[in-house]
């Protein structure tokens, strides 16, 4: 999932699909997968201690200024997925998110695989240097990998 | 829809089913009948004059606090619907919206009906009577009907 | 939450309010209450062994015929939620849920309660009385609750 | 938009955001872009003459393989946008629609722009070659352009 092959600390999440979440096709809807990546960003942030809300409450926000989706395979109604989510810094002033969504029961029946980008700015959008507690909060050493179901 | 027979002002609104809106049984997921209802209200707000925005610059906030829905019959991706909504005061400090659904080409093929009670109240929540303009407003003769597609 | 006072089989799950979720005002949007509802109704029948997928393949299905919903409290953006959740039969073809859900960290500070109620229907939309194993396994006993979080 | 600056068949559209889609920072929700870009689509195939559900019904299905979305700017509550839409064949066996979304009344205040890639299968998923009538019907020459509010 990383470019470079260091290994990378991985947050991993189980959910199920809503019937709300399914078309008429009998699969998930595609814009549904954004918002299960953004539910694994606030579980990453959660696990690698860097809430969401403390961070807006230190005035620092991460907009999406880039989405990408690869649609893999299908998960109809009720079928358990399993999700992994890694992040880090590029550069100075942007965040990444890489997710990959697969069946519990079986990580080679993949669903959907893809990364968020994000800048890092103040409150009012303006955009900062990603803080030092930042870079080094984000990307924890694999080694401290947590996973939870 | 009114309860008393009086003649109410109604405004009308056409609109297509999306394909997310669509279930895997091919009719339109309940919970989008809340969102339609929601375009009902800020589009009737705006025929009779008292547009969304304008209102909550002047501190007048109407969370919503109860809401009904009968789903009445099936309407599936691309459909051409027709929505008609009226709104009036309940009491002093309550509006109420009543909004029908129904294929636009036959009216007989009703779709979801329901409405939608919400309080008045400053922008930080605190319940108030509803000023005379809003009181006035919401709901003008029936004679200025207009409708719109 | 039952109107006759007979003690009744409730289900309990717990969820965190998703920022997805979230309106401007930074409360829940109004129509994910009636997602979250079907999502408790899900797991309401899986604790009851009368799973979705099951009673669909015997071709009995519960379509959406009324709901209701009041709004009571906020909820935000990562709020920990619990909702608890009960069954039954309405007669011979109706099947009602009752949903309320509050904050878990603090029962008295309620968010939003309802009701839907379902037809019994075949699968291409019959309506039928409610088979025996639907009648006998939609309210057990109060004393097999069961809770889950 | 296009890759090459061959002028395409470019369809617009309009629409306002609805309250239901502005999340707490007083923007859309990044996942509506998605739903916006298949209505767009779905406006598309109809001013060229190839109906989503004619397409269907000839057999031809276009499940989303690759979405790609740039953020670009805020659109609130009861904006009005203005999206242009344009599909091309990509090689034999897959459609590709560009899309761009800008506030209405001012083009250099960009919303969302991006890009969806589409299979071309049989209703059961098997890959097929786009058939001619597509391939001839999805870029009509730039001379035949429409537009519609």
């Amino acid at each position: 999932m990383s470019p470079d092959q260091t290994p990378t600390f991985v947050h991993r999440m189980r959910f199920r699909v809503r019937y709300s979440e399914v078309d008429r096709m009998g699969t998930f809807y595609n814009a549904r997968a954004l918002e299960w990546f953004e539910a694994a960003r606030v579980e990453y942030l959660r696990a690698v201690d860097l809430p969401y809300d403390r961070m807006e409450a230190d005035g620092v926000h991460l907009p999406l200024i880039e989405a990408h989706l690869d649609f893999r395979g299908r998960a109809g109604f009720d079928d358990l997925l399993e999700m992994s989510v890694s992040g880090r810094m590029v550069g100075k002033a942007r965040v990444r998110f890489d997710m990959d969504v697969c069946q519990a029961d079986d990580p080679d029946r993949r669903v959907v695989s893809g990364y968020t980008v994000h800048a890092v700015t103040t409150r009012d959008g303006r955009p900062i240097r990603g803080p030092q507690w930042l870079a080094e909060g984000i990307a924890p050493p694999a080694g401290e990998r947590k996973t939870e179901s």
